[in-house]
């Protein structure tokens, strides 16, 4: 039998032999530096408890919605899969469905990356990966992840992670955060990000608790918009005496357009008696928009947005199965129109950051490009959610380098709730990398020289600087 | 004299010799398959018929308006064609006109087909398209078609057709259908596609004379919108009864959000008296593409949609050549704000299947792969119209396959008025998988056992189970 | 030492050694044809003077905000490289800044003309960019500056200048384009181009004066819209008079609706008190895209659009910096609803020649491509501003060509303010173009003679046809 391709050494690398020998040399640059993942949905909890992952589905399956969607496309009901509820189908009953359904993944940036943890990180062939071997490799992954050197912490170690941001609620008290920061046993640097989403869209279930709580909390005192804002710049301290670099916002649309504070405070009003009108409530959230914004070039956190995304966007799913389960659709943005005002007024501070993530591609030469090539405040995100996959990653890579250059990016960004991910998603992006600047020297675009500099730059420096770590 | 490219067995394949030689392997799987068309714009009649083609020009320039418009692009008057009306220039003389500019078609989506259609159905060889060999290739032609192998059901024996899919008035009385399927010595299945739009558009011509004969006909005596929905339902059922397994819908655009059947039933009378705003009346054609949605979890027809063209858009070419003469221009879409009440309603349903087409290629990441990966109803359409060519069939996989894999995509669509042109782009589409597969493998991120199972799926699996055939 | 990248003769060109051996021999056809540049923005007396050249900073970093954007977006003030002031830094020092941050510009279409520049029209290493050899270059570079061969006339005849189009006003007397003209020593054809914006746009500063100069000027008398009207026509005969062969427009977005001539007025009045809201304003300047078509069906005038940017966004920029300093950033357009009035009455006329430019490519296969695939008056406008880079011109002709195979194409437009990055541009578009037909060619899609033919049309041929030259 041969081994899976997911051994070969030059996977994603260029096909034409001249162009993989240059990204081969290129790719050894930086095919072992250290993990900086500035943003992710881990729990900071986990590395503080380092137990043992409970079994694979837990792991691999349930948790991670763009595996889950693929089988859920192909007709199998989420709580097959121990989303929403964990009765029913047991965790080796889901692996095997699981299993059954491997052919599906093919072609698919969730299939590459597991194909790849199974292969690098587990020593499993995914070869295995069918209908026949399915108890097999569940009872061999089981007992994988029963070993010391698969706990968080050691694991943390293999990876070679270096940083890794969490996403967390303004009010969280960030204690497992304090508690690694203190451990001297444990090196990676485990930082909080101030994530206010809760707090600023009123058209969401919650809102008026949450706020009423924040103010309450931290307001000092104060009351309506006032004390939002001063809660919010405190908490904000919070986090940043907690060792937050960055806020994170997950926007409705990239509308930042201020509000005068009265105004502000009357739609407050409004949204906390649940009667805001949806128009109100995005003035509302663009006027916040803005104002973190402001907020980030007093206090130095690095700011990034992720607009246009319709949340749970099926009614009957989000019913049935809860929220964050697979049906966020991405529709077509507009950033520099709802960006104005925010980049007139601080676009051209160089220590604000701001980094504008995006799903939809459109943007990337048209706006996103264009805007960071000009501000000193702007950088472009890595490629995200549905587009952080090769194909993407080498459109989004020559949809931009024309107009802003290397110096402009985020740094790549791995977003991820899945731990065991990490790893080769980072190497995904470095193989991606090497094939893009390679191909800029086989054309004789730029020396060998540059683009060795270049990649090392967007691997290890860029995430670096934009996120002051 | 070399051949002409046209007869190369490599052509479309990718350059690379490693990528190239698995490309040729991935082919072999499916070039001979037989040949599914699940929707297109043949008459059924044609094959009651089986009568010769009158002309080349009447078979292969004057009722295409793929072929018409590259002319008219270039000064032509379309009447110069014979479209829109038959006086003026005789079939010889179009023949001669498209002949002398054949150099405009270099490049073409129509180009490559039609030189493919020289080669390898006319055994003509293409490159005597010119000035010179006009009324040479014109007489050679003539004297092919004249053949008995030429008839339509013999072509359709050596093109392999097994599945053609009209597309049908709901009124029609499909007696055409019901002869092929009653005749034994005719193999393929002709069946017909229940296409509403002539009654569901209340801002075109025609609407009131065309919903007024369809209640009285098939609405069982009820009247209004009640009747309008009853027939509707009857005459779908009646297209079931002849074989039909999807209904089309050229949607203005991808709105789909119900109305209460009183509104509705307002709105419809207003119309018929012809004083719909243009509001009220893409309100109704909105409510009806969520009806039809609701109609096919019933019946079980796939539903295809096909929004975003202006049809018809210059005033002045409609009134000198009538509609469908090649002036239809797509504009920018959005299709999750239009679908997500139909999606939140009947989405989750594995049985519902409902097939987008898309002419903007802007929503494959973004909208169509985000939804077909997840909605197990949720289908993405083959490129059409204006991007059913070489590089943007390419674009359309690299930018689907990541979110989707193969699984959620509608197989190859050829959409065409031009019968001789079947089979070449079928195989056109056959190569450009093949190309894109081969890739996925020399990059090492699919084995080549897996895209052969892949290729062949998409090929021929794909249309018999997103269509129900 | 070895040579730089920027010397390689095949740079540019595709990789795989089947492909670049075609390519070559296509670039071969067209590498050293003389340049036809229909749009651009040079002055003409700089041709009148033919003054050397100042220095390196004036010459090529102060006035192109293509390259003082780069330097600015990693937090240098433009007020450093000499924009908006020439106090405080010293061109010397402009240039070290320059020199120091030489490889931000690696991978940016900025970078790879200005390393053509010096490679080809200096005859200065590229390699030496760097902030140690800054002075020397200085020094260097100003003492070929200093030579006869570089003034602006000398280098017209090396660079193989036969057409160069400037960018006026429509009240400019264009003395200068008449002492050219008149100037047997000097060959090339320097051609005005009315350009209207700043009489069309009633939101900009200035509107009310220059509308007032315009009537009062050359409306023969005529006052309110009806002189507006007149005066536009007779400079427009006075451009042609003066050997303009064509218009251009930076129009907001594409909206070409006509008012009728009571509303243009009323709205004119509006706007010459500065009392016209935004929407009224944009309805005037719709209503001037389509009388300028009008005007063009009549006078011949081919017209040129360019719609889609949001000019000077960055309100504390514009203050400080001034107009066009580089952040002007393109948003989201739709060509068909705005112009189908226009090409309802206009389009069929192929002796109306209009040309769409887009910085938004979702318009090219979208829209662009099918209009202009099927009306005579419309031609796709080469990639422009932030897109006529190498990757997006290979984007912009795999996107159109298969609609509109290579007769649709305005021919390669540099629209540069850099008067020596003139023949690098047109390289660079010569050798994508190689490229792109190579592999057409490679794929057996096309014929290698076809390819020959189609590259010259493209280089030479198109901009003659399209610009009435």
């Amino acid at each position: 039998m041969t081994e899976s391709h997911a051994y070969h050494p030059d996977r994603l690398l260029p096909v034409d032999p001249t162009t993989r020998d240059i990204a081969r040399r290129l790719l050894n640059h930086v095919e072992d530096l250290p993990i900086i993942s500035p943003h992710g949905h881990l729990d900071a909890q986990m590395f503080v408890d380092d137990a043992a992952f409970p079994d694979p589905t837990e792991l691999i399956i349930s948790p991670d919605h763009y595996v889950t969607r693929v089988l859920h496309s192909a007709g199998i009901p989420l709580s097959d899969l121990r989303v929403g509820s964990t009765e029913g189908t047991s965790p080796r009953e889901a692996w095997r469905i699981f299993c059954e359904n491997w052919s599906l993944y093919a072609g698919t940036a969730s299939g590459y990356w597991l194909e790849q943890e199974f292969a690098h990180v587990f020593s499993i062939d995914p070869g295995r990966l069918n209908a026949e071997e399915a108890d097999a490799v569940y009872d061999e992954l089981q007992s994988v992840l029963a070993q010391p050197d698969f706990r968080p912490r050691a694991l943390a170690d293999s990876f070679g992670l270096e940083v890794l941001a969490t996403t967390d609620d303004p009010l969280d008290d960030l204690e497992a955060h304090a508690k690694l920061a203190a451990d001297p046993s444990f090196s990676p640097r485990v930082l909080p990000t101030f994530r206010p989403d809760a707090y600023t869209k009123m058209y969401n279930p919650g809102f008026a608790e949450n706020v009423t709580r924040l103010i309450d909390t931290a307001g000092d005192g104060k009351t309506g918009f006032a004390g939002y804002l001063e809660a919010m710049r405190n908490r904000r301290q919070y986090f940043i005496d907690h060792g937050a670099t960055s806020s994170d916002h997950g926007t409705h649309d990239a509308w930042a357009h201020p509000l005068d504070d009265a105004e502000a405070d009357r739609i407050l009003h409004k949204g906390l008696r649940g009667e805001a009108t949806r128009e109100e409530a995005y003035a509302f959230e663009g006027n916040m928009t803005y104002r973190f914004a402001e907020m980030a070039t007093e206090d130095g956190l690095t700011m990034t947005i992720h607009p246009g995304v319709w949340r749970n966007s099926s009614r009957s799913a989000l019913e049935k199965y809860g929220p964050d389960t697979g049906h966020d659709i991405p529709f077509q943005m507009d950033f520099i129109n709802g960006l104005q005002p925010l980049l007139s007024d601080f676009g051209e501070n160089p220590d604000f950051h701001l980094v504008l993530f995006t799903i939809d591609e459109t943007t990337f030469s048209r706006e996103l490009a264009p805007m960071a090539g000009y501000y000193p405040s702007v950088y472009v995100g890595a490629p995200w959610w549905f587009i952080d996959e090769v194909d993407a990653i080498a459109r989004f890579r020559a949809s931009t380098t024309g107009t802003t250059g290397f110096s402009r990016y985020s740094g790549f960004i791995d977003d991820t709730r899945a731990y065991c991910s990490i790893p080769v998603r980072h190497n995904t992006a470095r193989r991606v990398e090497a094939g893009y600047l390679a191909r800029l020297v086989a054309e004789h675009r730029i020396s060998e020289d540059r683009a060795a500099d270049a990649i090392v730059d967007l691997i290890d420096a860029s995430p670096r600087r934009v996120f002051k770590l």
